[in-house]
């Protein structure tokens, strides 16, 4: 009789609808985590299916189809024990569940308690709650299961799981999309349930993008008194493999004084689900592993790890080799380049400069000098001549108007048409380079700089921008975005002299108070309170109220802040309250 | 002591957001109620707000701002009972709420049990569940009180309110978005209820465009034998008023065996919260009102009339006059022009002719002869300059590529480009004209003609199109839309010769496969088993699955079939699954 037990974290990153190429990803995972000796993998949320299938679920067949390759895996797995994410249908009921494997077959199933509604997830559209926290005694050990949300609220299925029944490891799945520094928050949730539990937490997280989303991995154990044993990478996929000693956990309960104490006035708000395993085979002796804590990317690299991997999947989970991108010189475009070369291949990128009789020539070097940094091909487009034919053609029905706005989008749609011709051609996914801070506030043309099918950078803020350009810069030690890029004044340059700071307040200005208005929901009058200018927080709020309409419209884009456009902030278009 | 109460019916059409005006709208109509000798009147749930609120909810002021005009209402009801939905906050919970109103104050407040979160509705994301059926003595009369989906479960809040509670009438207060004979179904729900119950079902719903929805009102009354009292017009403002005798209900229970043996076997699944109110003021001596039950819309109308409503609201709650139509000659876009000369009267209507060389001569005369019949304005803009000036500029990077989808794409955005020119300059909203069909398997062109604000027959297939056209040149008992135009053979006219057979199934095929795969999530193996041929369901399906991308960025148009893309149907874009 063994306390001990080797675990294997599989932080994989499936595609989001294809069964049989995750079911065959799982199984080869499986292998290797056998051939590390390993007696349980885990594997993360609805690994099956990818996170999250939104409205596959309502498709029958979809439901039907991942419960044959559920099967195919079980029935692959006959050494050790494997917890796979997945589906669950029972009659007219959605379960989200993890499903554990063992000697070919499908040995129990739990079913997900605390459903996620709010953000980006809309859990409730689909799954009923399981109500039965698990608890599974394998060998001499006692494991609790939960799935994401589970672990996340207090008082709950964890401390049931430790505290009622007895678990020494608890076990969560999860799918947890990126925000900026979201890692500190999961591993503080991850050592708080640890530490008051006084049990293992064992955290496997998905890795990779899907449309709006990056799962960031970074999965990892923390152990009964909050310390980290071990830490998978962020961003890429890892199979961590960990020694677990649960004597020393008993050991400590047993002279922990707090954690009687919790047990004791510990009210469960479920009955537990508890269940014992047969052990499928003796394990081997086998030579102890050593994991040690990985250092954290920074603040910065983070963020752009997150971009890098949210085109790479985006691009090439729906079959693109190549993008293209609209180089104007300015520092959208610039970083949008580079994440894209870093993610895909400089070769992958083609940047197109399309000039106007408005475009200075220090904008097309800066652009030329970018694009022969990073080593990618150009093409030269100019648009006067469209643009020209445009205005005669315009010309009738526009007599007496002067020149506005209209000629300004005019212009960004001819690079639009002109990116969009090219991908039709060549088969090249357009990459859009606009920022937050003018999807904000509309300053952006629609089906001009905004077409396109992928928003690199739409989340964000232009502050950042610079940052991040910087930190590439620095990152390559050396320079890729031009020092013009980073220094001149921004401009759109769609007529002349234009800045914009002609039409915004300045950026570090702009962005905090759209940090207030977008992300904290703050109403105007709280702004002004903080002491921002009232003309201005009004007439930004204005903006961003106003401007619903094109963000509907808008390519998805990578989500790195606490609420983005898109799933997470769900407006109105028709909308008369000004806030 | 009376058995007697006047009832008033306030199906109004309130905008979304716009607190104040809604609470002038409501406090005019308890005015109008109280003229009419009512002793109650009730208005639509979240009345105040506007449904849905989506995001909104999340701003603090919003819900303070609410409570602000709730409190202004009540102030301004010193005579009646008014009965007035609105989002309640206690502490940190949002409750979607009914609110009885009496004497100056809120005498109560009933918070919605039943939350949608499913179809178009995410109620969950917001709102907290209540769990107590209100019923509430007034004089001698017991009501129930409950609002939209409360009503739609079957042995649920409403028998509980009857059986348990004593309710004689209830009072049902809704916000039910329109699809296609929904009329049907929501009077089936009330009459199942009533006859039930033997209670008098009073349902009051919302009517009015907002986004993607249409709440075409629709209210009824039905008394406790299932018949219908009183009915409201559909698609517009309506202040119903009728008279209930509520002895008729006492002495038909008595009597009633069925009602007995419901009553005994009903195990309520609620605890009931009963209140009694008084009656503000003695009710004069009126002459009684007699009701008739209206003559419903035919199938076709009704389905006409919720486009023209939605259009209508869309164009006008966003602060717009006038819309800008590309017209091609052909029916797609000769019946969106019908629908808006309709909704917004035709002096706001602009037609735009914008002919290239695969223009045919009776193409242009189609849509002058439309434009003629409806009395709207046209312009008429060649592309063949635009679109030579886009060939020249990219013949070198383009060199030694036959031309292909590229250059009708061209075409498509161009004339695109020239509609959101104009909308620039005059300030114009562009209706888009794409039907269901095209927008299903993506035959057409973004940022071409899926460009503009509204995309009027999104839901509506071509076969239904051409249903509709009929329809309307025999409501208008004269030629509108052109026989040529109904009778020719479809062409998207972007290469010589082109029709839309050329590269689609039948639309009477293809609309068939498309109501199977879409709104009833079918298989294609289903599909191929219902009879259809085998490579045209599999083709149709790869072009819906692989077109989610196209749909994502296509401006919001107005829902009339069970499933409708947008809100109603959330599809992952990064999809490997294949139907």
């Amino acid at each position: 009789m063994t306390h001990h037990v080797r675990v294997a974290l599989a932080q994989i990153n499936p595609t989001l609808g294809d069964l049989e190429g995750n079911s065959q990803k799982i199984i080869q995972n499986i292998r290797e985590a056998e051939t590390a000796g390993a007696d349980v993998v885990i594997f993360p949320e609805l690994t099956l299916t990818g996170y999250p299938p939104e409205d596959l679920l309502l498709k029958r067949k979809f439901l039907a189809d991942t419960r044959i390759q559920l099967e195919q895996i079980a029935k692959a797995n006959q050494e050790i024990m494997a917890v796979v994410g997945f589906v669950d249908q029972q009659q007219d009921k959605l379960y989200n569940a993890a499903a554990i494997l063992q000697q070919g077959q499908v040995a129990a199933v739990y079913h997900k308690i605390c459903l996620p509604n709010y953000s980006v997830f809309d859990e409730k559209r689909y799954f009923t709650p399981g109500d039965r926290p698990l608890v599974f005694e394998w060998q001499d050990i006692k494991f609790g299961l939960n799935i994401c949300e589970d672990i996340w609220i207090p008082n709950g299925v964890t401390e049931s799981q430790a505290f009622r029944g007895g678990a020494e490891i608890v076990l969560n799945l999860s799918a947890s999309p990126y925000y900026m520094d979201k890692r500190k928050e999961r591993l503080a949730i991850g050592m708080t349930r640890a530490r008051v539990t006084r049990s293992i937490v064992v955290y496997v997280n998905l890795v990779g993008g899907q449309d709006e989303l990056v799962f960031d991995g970074d999965s990892f154990i923390v152990d009964h008194r909050g310390e980290i044993v071990a830490e998978s990478q962020q961003f890429r996929e890892d199979l961590v493999i960990a020694d677990l000693e649960v004597s020393v956990v008993r050991k400590f309960r047993e002279d922990d004084p707090s954690f009687r104490l919790f047990k004791r006035e510990f009210q469960p708000p479920y009955q537990l689900n508890f269940i014992s395993l047969e052990r499928p085979k003796a394990t081997r002796e086998k030579p102890p592993i050593k994991t040690t804590p990985l250092a954290p990317l920074t603040h910065l690299e983070e963020i752009y790890q997150a971009l890098t991997l949210g085109v790479k999947d985006y691009v090439t989970k729906n079959g693109f080799q190549k993008v293209v991108i609209g180089l104007s010189g300015g520092i959208d475009s610039a970083l949008t380049a580079c994440i894209a070369a870093d993610a895909l291949g400089a070769e992958n990128v083609i940047g197109v400069l399309m000039p106007s009789e408005f475009t200075s020539a220090q904008s097309i070097k800066d652009a030329q000098d970018l694009a022969k940094n990073l080593g990618i091909r150009t093409e030269t487009i100019p648009i006067q001549k469209p643009f020209k034919s445009y205005l005669e053609t315009l010309r009738e029905v526009f007599a007496g108007r002067p020149a506005d706005v209209t000629e300004e989008n005019l212009q960004a749609r001819i690079r639009g048409n002109i990116l969009m011709a090219l991908s039709n051609k060549f088969g090249w996914l357009v990459l859009t380079t606009g920022n937050k801070s003018e999807t904000s506030v509309g300053y952006c043309t629609l089906y001009g700089d905004m077409a396109g099918g992928f928003a690199v950078i739409k989340d964000v803020p232009k502050t950042l921008v610079y940052k991040l350009s910087h930190h590439k810069n620095e990152m390559a030690k050396r320079v890729v975005i031009p020092v013009s890029t980073l220094e001149r004044a921004p401009t759109a340059e769609l007529r002349p002299g234009q800045q914009d700071q002609d039409s915004l307040p300045p950026y570090e200005i702009l962005d905090a108070i759209l940090e207030e208005l977008v992300e904290k929901d703050k109403s105007v009058k709280e702004i002004i309170e903080q002491g921002y200018p009232r003309e201005v927080v009004k007439e930004v709020a204005r903006l961003v109220d106003s401007n619903e309409y094109k963000r509907r419209q808008a390519p998805p884009g990578i989500k790195i802040s606490h609420k983005a456009f898109g799933k997470d902030r769900r407006m109105p278009i028709t909308n008369r309250y000004r806030t």
